[in-house]
């Protein structure tokens, strides 16, 4: 394998930014050297890249993504491959997907299915959570096995009832089951029991339009789901991380339970950063792309998630990358948002977003990374393997150009689906070059990546806990 | 009807302290004087009770009861004329018990039935609530017609699965209905999914005495549905009341949604004030004696239900009155504490406990009154003609001696019920004499009162609303 | 003295509506009985006035006021006579006004000098708060006297440094000396070391108008001062009340206060309720009129306001009735906002500002007595010979039409200054007729009243406390 | 200059725990290569140290110590030359100690008579802030010099009226001025106005023993001054960092400020999370050796302190070493505990208390060195020069021995101070070897600095802020 050096670039991490030069070997971080040091000079390389004027930043890590994913009779319309590439196109390096457990079978049915689905189709790193969909004696068993294997964290709904939803027994039971193993719970906080009157309602009303989704999934029945998690978790004596949040009501149950020292984690997404209820009202059944659930919150909430993110109330920012075509897919929806399939693409556009919250004043550089890459890969394991970039780190590294413009759009990017939730939306910053391991997978603007390059990582337990 | 005049006592309500004396005619309270004035000197009355160095206050309201209540395969042991004749001794002279929807019936046929258990049986003046057990479309419209008959208030469980339990579905559409039609729902507030988990987990685990109630029917649990039940409430743009609320956490919530002026209120019961957990684990079985839920909790969650009490983030005192012997009830429990039937003996006490409160310095006599008789009259459409001394109202009025003393005892006290969960408290202040819409039903420490007297009073909607 | 009979009105006090009539003897209330019970048939009067379709409530407390007030180099242009007419004219019969200690001087000078201004003058009763100018050893002790004298609460400034001001050292010592006597601290909490700061920069910048002088006076400095205020009575052991609370976030930390169940009390006025800097903005030095301290807030606040008086997180509403004309007083301050006085006229449109707060739906009826007459004459040891209609009490009583309109004016108005600051403004409900000790001060719109009828009214202790 | 390789150790900074080895060249930290790998072979020097089963961690950073400082008519025991050399033995590298302001002198009077006490003796690097002890319009000048010249931060003092105390209008017009310039404004919050109260109160009692000084130094009035302090600070739009904060209330407003995302931070100290009001009780006059201000609190205090270290509502450790001699110092306060000079012995100890933290569970070795080393750098603007180990970052290095035992006492510190306030107490990790930029000032137990060594450092701005 090939050495590289990295020359002249400002290397950023969650904790420093340093003027340094950052030598590859073996697929790994080797070294670091102050800028022209006498050990900086004496690095030697097979090739250098010159990142005068960049910055050199870990790769990114979204821990939230679903390929081919099946939903409502359809599946997620990016797959391992083309997902990945996206992925890797916008400078994420790992990502973390579900599995799915289905209804009366064992994990390690739906473990293996998503390992065949993933497997030699990968641009990028990979690892998986699990999602419970059926909580009983035989699942909290294998949960011990999969954590020692590397699937160290459980997603379980308290929305989707008939679906995935799990009831306060089985969410306490499976918490109860982390404490002692080590896992840790993700949890799609939204009262789906509540929540399904009110769609019922409001499809028996007459209203049936996509913007009624964001109505009536309200956002205190989020909070309520919040807080009713934290306080399961309390009694399991269990970590808790809660996925997409997007009310401020539910960020102040975060925020009350982070000021009593709670392993209480949050994570929330770039929809819900800079997308609104006003998206989810476009005409002509257009509000169906911005369909997701937790949903689009009115605007004044974005303002909460800022601040959380400041505060680290919030903790990690991933896309929930679920992608539906409008025409084919969201388009079963017509007529019946209920049936409009939850989900938007964003894999590939979170480093760049994140990094337009750092040029628009919301967030520091080194938060920047810590959101999108140190915490991300710490609360789920993988840490300092991936996320940083010290010495002895898989040597996922972007190095990104904090001036280059780009203007997002269904026409240049490279998911797999026909239109996109910032159509038009012009950013300040890209990615320029995204080494995987070492290997050069997208090389000043040309993607030299393969699928199969990609590797599983099985993940440790989740590095904020005692 | 005769008229009689209560000469020489100190008037205490919610609102004053007057040295007044007070003319009843024809069952109600035709005017109060102040003493020594001419006014006075004109009342004439075909007979007068010399209250001097007494209070003179308004007979209690006990919002909160269940005689003849089926529990657990058994029915707790005061029937509406032990009961409510136990309630006279203690100065309560209205009381509002719970008629029961069997599930799969509708709402009438239970009332129906609850009305056949109480008439003709009743000491003093009865109203009912109505527990819904199975909240569907039928029971929905049916609301509608009891509260215009007086029935205006709806219990919901979020404990007890499989009995009682509604989930959150039920509750919110429930919920939606008193929006419109102006009932109160009352809320058993706890996790009884989650509890149940935990008690199954205790018996498995051979933790089966009567303590261990209190240890899985968790504080948290309590202050999660407390939580939960508040923001359906919001949601549906209703009022909520929170019964017999035990736990600070709890409290806590309540707190929470009064500073947002929010239509919530909350109840405590005696045994919550002056009992807790070490009570639960008194030897020998004895701790079945206390197995109520919500559960005792530790001490020192006594001196956050004081405070809630004098900061009004609690509203009402009720006993929960709900008897089982110990002697063949409470034994269905040994080797199983689920198996103890819920409940405890309290209405005759309520009133002298609460002025044992007075005396000790955590409340005022106004409060007193407040929270025994005004408040409970108001939230349940009673006021002014019950719970308070204005007039026009029922001459419902207790004589009240402030400086007898008297020892609680099951040998003595009135209620049907083998032991006394006070035994051998000491107290300081006594009910002397009590009249029930002007006939004399305790007279001096003589019971003169007789099954039939108390009459069904339909209640009008909560006076705390709009 | 006569005997009055006041019939066919609904009799509202803070606790009660009652449908009674309520009979007058000797200056008091002598007894109120059931509307056509015998009771009532049997009550014979002098005479009989007719309150078929009113309500029947007591006279109203206004517990702060500034008659005949020296300020910034003039006098508040009521005085005594004047002033307290104004009151009767609006259903207030009963004032608590300010008198004020001299620099260097003992307190009975003060005290003295405003007996004479009010004696022999007033048309209403009265009382006097004593204002500390001078905190010392001779002034701890002289208020050991004036508690056992009826003059039981005092005024401290956080503000107006060089003037009233009074530091933390000597706050804590005065409220030191409340906590052993029994006395009341009232305080003006701003904090005036700041805002002098923030006054001289405005100044020297050219920011002269009357809205700076809302524009430097912060909410957060008042809710700072409300803070400290609250923590130096914690220290103290002492109870506190708020004077005229304008700010949001002030409103807040009384909350926070309130929620410990600690004896913290707030007042706030109707000018905080129903003007805002709008009105300071006012052209041509118009926003004059509406300098006072705490300044107006902008609208939004109001909202926290009205929901901290429904929350008891407010007790009381007064008016800080203290009025400089326009011309020749105002007008002071032309070009120097600072030399404005500060203060406005109000203390006849309390009782009717807060009946259309009824009207509108932000009080019930109940809650307007409470806050009007109730809760100001037990707070300052009036009740129940003021603040209520219960037999014995002082036969301050207002008969009020709850249909009348009427338009504010300054052109109608019969307080003495030049300018009203709710010009125009329309509110239904009017007085009609007002009782002062049984004798009649305004009958059906004709003022019979006469300077000298009221009576200085020595005053027992807070009666919210222990 | 030599150049050494630190091979072997776990190199541990707040961000990261890495196997590396960390090569020092001209006195900076030239690179880190990752264990066994080829880069790391490649690395040359003149000099290795094993750090095999060792942490290799930054040189702490002390933001708060009182070298040679006047009080209470004597000086602090320890000048820059003992103090500094202590430091160095405690594995301490940079501190930023205190120049004064004589009142009715300039800043720029007091900085070089610090920096004449400082120069040409320290073992480590220094640093100043400077008191502000006489702000006015001269002051606020040349608070810009002094930002301009590396000395970025204010002390004022809310307590000791007469000494370095300022009001509330010098304090917001310092504010002011760093919200244009840069600076950061630390503040001792407490009442000192009302503290002086009441310590001539509990004095004129006869209350004179060392344990009153914590009594009359409430909580609540810390308190109290650090929400005055916040207000203030968000009135002047500028940043604030409370000093030595022991209290539980004051640490609930800090995370209230927090949770506002204000730019507000707080500093405890080793004393107040190890030592409390039991110590203050110590017989014989015993306890003057913990006398300090803000004062040792009840044990119950600690719990909260740790808290806010977890929760990340206080950032920073420092000592605020001000050590005074027993005999001869401490003892000026016999008979009269406000005589007793304010301050006790630390920098020696701050680096193993907080590790003796990590072994209790406390913190993780992480936050250990955040607190300690690189958040009171990026507070002061001393990053990353100071306070991690990036490259380029001066070579401030301790090799730390976690497993090493010791047991503090006087006998064996190098403070210049009589007695130690953790006599007897055995610690787990002790310091091994310590260089500052580059140069070896303590080796394997032995002391190889000089006085000199430590130069001076002008500081930047706080890098917490925008």
């Amino acid at each position: 394998m090939t050495s590289t050096l990295i020359k002249g670039g400002l290397v950023v991490t969650d904790a420093e930014e340093t003027q340094a030069d950052l030598l590859v070997q073996d697929g790994r971080i080797a070294a670091l050297a102050a800028r022209n040091s006498a050990a900086a000079a004496a690095f030697t390389a097979d090739r250098t890249l010159d990142a005068t004027g960049k910055y050199v930043i870990p790769g990114g890590v979204d821990a939230h993504t679903h390929m081919d994913f099946p939903f409502g009779g359809t599946f997620s319309s990016d797959d391992f491959e083309t997902g990945t590439r996206a992925a890797a196109w916008g400078g994420t390096t790992t990502i973390v997907d579900f599995a799915v457990q289905t209804k009366g079978q064992a994990l390690r049915e739906g473990l293996d299915r998503w390992h065949a689905k993933a497997d030699g189709r990968c641009a990028v790193d990979y690892g998986f959570h699990m999602i419970l969909s059926d909580v009983g004696d035989g699942t909290l068993r294998e949960m011990d096995t999969l954590v020692e294997e590397g699937v160290t964290s459980f997603k379980m709904f308290m929305a989707y009832p008939g679906v995935f939803y799990s009831d306060d027994g089985q969410i306490l039971r499976a918490m109860q089951r982390t404490a002692d193993n080590g896992g840790l719970t993700m949890m799609h906080a939204e009262n789906g029991i509540a929540i399904d009157v009110l769609v019922e309602q409001a499809l028996a009303a007459g209203r049936t339009d996509p913007r009624h989704h964001g109505e009536v999934r309200k956002a205190l029945l989020e909070a309520e789901a919040t807080h009713r998690a934290i306080q399961l978790a309390r009694v399991a004596g269990a970590p808790l991380y809660v996925v997409h949040v997007s009310a401020a009501e539910a960020v102040e149950q975060l925020a009350l339970a982070r000021g009593k020292d709670l392993p209480v984690f949050g994570e929330t997404c770039p929809q819900y950063l800079y997308l609104s209820t006003d998206n989810l009202a476009e005409p002509d059944f257009g509000g169906a792309k911005y369909v997701c659930s937790t949903p689009l919150r009115p605007r004044e909430h974005q303002a909460a998630l800022w601040r959380g993110l400041r505060t680290n109330d919030l903790q990690v920012v991933s896309t929930d990358h679920c992608p539906f075509c409008f025409t084919g897919q969201k388009e079963l929806g017509r007529g019946d948002f209920s049936k409009i399939p939850n989900g938007m693409p964003g894999v590939e556009h979170r480093m760049d977003l994140l990094h337009q919250a750092v040029v628009d004043g919301h967030l520091t550089r080194r938060r920047w990374i810590d959101l999108a890459c140190a915490t991300p890969a710490r609360m789920f394991g993988l840490h300092p393997r991936k996320g940083t970039l010290a010495p002895g780190a898989d040597a996922d590294v972007v190095v990104y150009d904090p001036h280059a413009e780009q203007t997002l759009s269904a026409a240049t990017h490279h998911m797999n689906v026909d239109y996109s939730v910032y159509e038009g939306k012009r950013l300040t910053g890209r990615v320029e070059t995204v080494l995987s391991r070492g290997e050069t997978v997208l090389e000043r603007g040309t993607y030299t990546g393969r699928a199969g390059h990609g590797r599983y990582v099985p993940r440790g337990t989740c590095q904020f806990l005692g």
